[in-house]
């Protein structure tokens, strides 16, 4: 097209695109161009505006290392990592949610019953459940990979006082599908808000704070791998999590309890003399 | 919002934009995570889809450098920046046309008449013409900041071989509005293609090429500034520059003439031996 206009151009550029390209690439980038474009013509963006979005993207760029994902933060914080995530969603298994940028992968083992407290401060939360498919049957041998920050707001690897996997475990249920473990409740915390990503939150007037939650991977042979996140019910931050990951089938109840009713078989048993807080949380996978 | 949803993750959005924000920057900000979460949501994007989008953008920032803009290249093949172009054109004002990424600073003054070429080989290119209002007058002491490829196809900026400056000039006109210069025709040239922006052509079944021309930046006091370009009609990729930078009016025929009509006055009269070629550019500025 000799005379590309702001009207041709989507035009244009979907005449651009071969007929014997892949299908679906073809679908994607259409709909993302349209969109672009559109968004474009209806704001009628102005050079300046562009210039500040290419200084965005060069920003996350100047930033972005193996330990801090810019881009990523940017789809968390826009809301597209859990839209994303929901579009896959099923209503009969339990709800995913953002898997952020703080997992490592090699866990080291937790038995049932284990304690990923150690020597650190906080209230006791004992959290236990059981993990199912969508008929109710716990699944044997499913691996739950479990992950949260200290009490200090920082997960492992972000923060040098702690081990590499501190508040990191990996827990195989037996053959009832159960699981338990102990660890410090987790705090709200922020995401990193010193880059470009904490420009955009500033400017926008929007505070950087997630609420309180406990990350869960399960996955289970033949069954679809669940990225997740528990949440208490009592949590400030719930009605305003900035990466959007509330969902509410996963804000659960946390009850306080007497010392004397800390179960036994459990790593702490027998080390606990204050109230401590409890929390069930149920899984259901869904069939891959 | 507890419970997000993919229904009404959008509307949450909204919710978090403080009310106390840039008016603009709500708007922008608005419509541009509108148009990605429908983008998201018409194409059901998967998690591998945006992954894939994710080390797009991380491989753009891996290339990055102070000479090489992936992102500015990714928004140029996207047609955005053409888009952007055009929507703040007029149509009463010569179109602007897509800076690109090889524009330098501080080019050397070229006088009336002067020359680029040098000692390159190809074709003459006599370029002249007349800077005028949107009413026809000449614009005395327009300033013409011209560059263009070498015949190699690049740039001075992408080239050890090249001078700083070389096909770069600064030209200033005079009471009349006129300008004339001479160079070596424009060849075709393709844009960068071997980093991310580069692959998403090639998923698409897209070439990297743009016709050939030369980029005038026209500025005056009193006018607003002319990012522009200029195209030979008998170019095999003006109907499909990979830039989308072709308007109707910058395409222009360069006649071919007999050395005997190269005019006096230029600095290459007399020593023109050759048929050249010829082309008449007006320009009209818009007022600021
Ligand atoms: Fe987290
Ligand atoms: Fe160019």
């Amino acid at each position: 097209m000799r005379n590309v206009t702001k009207d041709n151009i989507t035009d244009v550029f979907m005449g651009y695109m071969s007929k014997d390209m892949n299908p679906r690439m073809r679908e994607v980038m259409g709909s993302l161009v349209q969109h672009l474009h559109d968004f474009a013509r209806e704001t009628k963006l102005t050079h300046d505006e562009w210039r500040q979005g290419i200084a965005f993207l060069e920003g996350c760029a100047a930033v972005e290392t193996e330990d801090r994902h810019e881009f990523v933060l940017t789809s968390d914080v826009l809301g597209l990592s859990s839209l994303v995530d929901m579009l896959h969603s099923r209503n009969d298994a339990t709800s995913s949610s953002v898997l952020g940028p703080f997992h490592v992968s090699g866990a080291p083992p937790l038995a049932y019953g284990g304690d990923m407290k150690r020597h650190y401060g906080g209230p006791i939360l004992l959290a236990e459940g059981t993990i199912r498919d969508i008929d109710g049957n716990p699944i044997p041998g499913a691996v739950i990979d479990i992950w949260q920050t200290a009490p200090n707001g920082l997960y492992a690897s972000q923060d040098d006082e702690q081990d590499t996997f501190s508040f990191h475990g990996l827990m195989t249920v037996g053959d009832d599908g159960r699981y338990a473990f102990t660890t410090v409740k987790p705090v709200e915390y922020t995401v990193p808000s010193d880059g470009p990503v904490g420009d955009i939150l500033r400017a926008c007037g929007r505070h950087p704070w997630r609420p309180s939650h406990l990350h869960y991977i399960v996955t289970a042979p033949g069954y679809r791998s669940l990225v997740t996140e528990i949440f208490p019910d009592d949590d400030p931050y719930l009605d305003q999590d900035t990466v959007f990951g509330v969902r509410d089938d996963l804000v659960m109840t946390y009850v306080e309890k007497p010392a004397s009713a800390f179960p036994e078989g459990m790593e702490l048993s027998g080390q606990v003399n204050d109230p401590f807080l409890h929390v069930e949380f149920d899984v259901k996978l869904a069939p891959e």
